[in-house]
């Protein structure tokens, strides 16, 4: 007999199934549902308990953890009442019990849960909104980075359970209640969803230009073009490691979408990350949704990007070399100012996102230093420093793509933002000031 | 003997042979060149002089008329130079002549060119920027609208030729010299570049939604988000007219392709241009450069736009086609900015732009109604009236495509626009001043 609390599961994918083992391998008791039978025969053979429905999953367990891919299977999963049967979770928790939502959902979504409690008499229920970041591997360790948002009772009673699947100082309770979570991981996923295409724009832009994928890989890594997607996506775009890779494309299509639907709602422009939806979009079209992400690149070249050989002078190669890094960081620059501006738009703390973001996957040199910058000048109301130079060197990027005709979708957006924001006048200041007229 | 004064010309391809055979026809001795020898026989056919050489084109010609592609070959043809063989139409041009740069061109290209002919000393040439708009029917019928900038002694001279190539009223001396002319026809293709790709965005969002492309142009021709290009593209999207169609994808290419250099040359923004000129990349990486620039639909699908059948009730149609106009309207109401900010930028005269475009090539129903209040908004500094509706409804629109996984470059682009104006809040002049920061 365990002395640990029983948990209840449901949604085991690559996430929640290393979630959920992980509980069971810290000694926890954990009825795991999913409705695909044979993951529930592999949750077995990992010593969990499978459970045959949902309401079998959530009766008698004080904690609950939901794990599925969207708010539209969320709200299956928690309030399916089909025919009156009340199959869902919320009918089955015993009164008082803790229901952490790790699926990363709108933070509309979030609210509605809350509300929806209440509406069938759960309100004694303690809610969490906490979504996860940092993949399967670290899902699977108990290591990942959570969000969560909920009442100050909530919290304490669920605080355990977060402290179990995060690793030390990767816990952020964010202030806002219930929809703070969310946020938090929205705003962190827009430098996500950004610099993930620019990964494949990089790659695509430097393939065109005669550059060996390999050249560039070292060259960005020790630049300001640097991020945390370019380190961990350039793995895979240097061996096409994309069926299925690690990542589906549709899984950050899905994040982006979060992004540009909250947008709407809140009318708040994300001019970036819209750019980069059409473009994931164009991705399904040509079937590469279940493909990983880096593969986006076979939208500049069919050829393999580490099968060139350049025919470059080593000063070509060298002055190439770092056009393709300003591109870079004239896309990470603006993509630091959409997620900060956003994040200060739905009221989250920016310090807090600042300390999450910048050891996370939407860390970038580029936010790491400009974005602690932004960060005092919007509690401040400075001017800022200039920031001609990003706009003046993405020209040249720009114009080299234009010569050799090559789609830079980001870069051509990003640079359309640093003249909207004034130019040779430009600064972080008039930047972060785009996203301010909503 | 004929009384009327011989005409050089150079460029006679679907553009520069109808003019010059107009010319003929007209009674003009025309002595024509052109780099392609079976085009040099059709003249001859056409009663035209054959020249071999631009020399010979240019010898004894008072008057000359440049219509070649680009600014590259216009460079060629007007200064060559090469090995000291000064082959160039300058070179052999009579004392006092009149040259003819009909050719789109950055205005920094044609303000080269009078800067080089005062370099090889034929600053006595009487040089008029003055490219056209209209098509080749239009060109052979002498009916051209023509955007004619240089000295007021140089315009007087060449005004009758001017007057032969273009309809009565469709002549526009614009004010502002050389360059004057051909920045008045780059912020005329801002409209043309960006509502070609609108057509195309909306048959595609169309045809996903299980539209019949009848419905759709019946429906649109009669809305507010009719344009021009719409009514003239259309009839080919109908038919898949696009090999070789009327307007290759590689002269809009071209044309945006000016629009996004002089915009980075003169910091400023055009960011719906840029948009488009990336998703015309992407056509031409497909190999449709040679097709008519309403085949950029197969983006969308690769199934004839006519042949859907549509099983949705009445009501659902309506309801679909009015999405639609929302999607051209909101997109066409930001392209209006795009071009009036841009004209405003350059100096040029703004009325002259409405009066040029609302009746060409660049004209819609909202730059008509819109774009007259824009302008005078911009010459009295008032507010202008909300436009939050065009934002609202452009989201339905862009909510629908994200539904059903339908990218729209322009549509999410416009949107942006909108809500950096304010959303709820925009007006005018608030779209407008997101172009005047530079």
């Amino acid at each position: 007999m365990s002395s640990k609390p029983a948990i209840g599961f449901c949604g085991l994918g690559a996430m929640g199934f290393g979630m959920a083992t992980h509980l069971v391998k810290s000694g926890y008791p954990v009825s795991g549902f999913d409705v695909y039978a044979p993951t529930l025969e592999k949750f077995n053979a990992a010593r969990g308990t499978p459970a045959m429905t949902l309401t079998e999953s959530a009766k008698n367990k004080n904690f609950y953890v939901c794990m599925v891919a969207t708010a539209q299977q969320a709200e299956s999963a928690l309030f399916s009442n089909e025919d009156g049967k009340k199959e869902g979770v919320v009918y089955h928790l015993p009164q008082g019990a803790v229901l952490l939502l790790c699926s990363t959902v709108p933070s509309a979504y979030a609210k509605d849960v809350e509300r929806k409690l209440g509406e069938v008499k759960r309100g004694d229920i303690h809610f969490i909104d906490c979504p996860v970041s940092g993949g399967a591997i670290r899902a699977a360790d108990g290591t990942l980075s959570i969000m969560a948002g909920g009442s100050p009772n909530a919290l304490e009673k669920g605080k355990w359970l977060l402290e179990e699947l995060s690793a030390p100082k990767k816990l952020f309770i964010v202030e806002g209640g219930v929809g703070a979570g969310s946020n938090m991981k929205m705003v962190h996923q827009v430098l996500a969803a950004i610099q993930i295409l620019a990964v494949s724009e990089a790659f695509g832009f430097a393939a065109r230009l005669g550059l060996d994928a390999k050249d560039v890989r070292k060259k960005v890594l020790g630049s300001e073009g640097w991020s945390w997607m370019f380190e961990n996506r350039s793995v895979r775009t240097l061996t096409e490691d994309y069926f299925p890779g690690a990542s589906a494309l549709t899984i950050i299509l899905k994040d982006v979408g979060i992004i540009t639907s909250m947008s709407r709602l809140l009318n708040f422009p994300t001019p970036l990350c819209t750019i980069a939806e059409q473009v994931y979009l164009s991705g399904v079209d040509r079937g590469w949704g279940p493909n990983d992400d880096a593969g986006m690149v076979r939208l500049w070249t069919s050829e393999p990007v580490s099968n060139i050989t350049p025919t470059l002078s080593p000063e070509e190669i060298s002055a190439k070399l770092n056009i393709v890094v300003s591109l870079l960081s004239g896309i990470h620059l603006c993509a630091a100012a959409e997620s900060i501006a956003f994040a200060k738009h739905v009221g989250l703390p920016l310090p807090q996102l600042y300390e999450l973001a910048v050891e996370a996957a939407g860390g970038s040199a580029l936010f790491k230093e400009a974005g602690a910058e932004m960060i005092s000048l919007l509690d401040e109301g400075k001017e800022g420093k200039g920031i001609a130079v990003f706009g003046e060197r993405l020209k040249e990027a720009v114009d080299e793509a234009q010569r050799i005709r090559c789609p830079l979708y980001l870069g051509g957006g990003a640079l359309n933002l640093l003249l909207m924001a004034g130019g040779k006048t430009a600064n972080l200041a008039s930047l972060l000031k785009l996203f301010s007229q909503a």
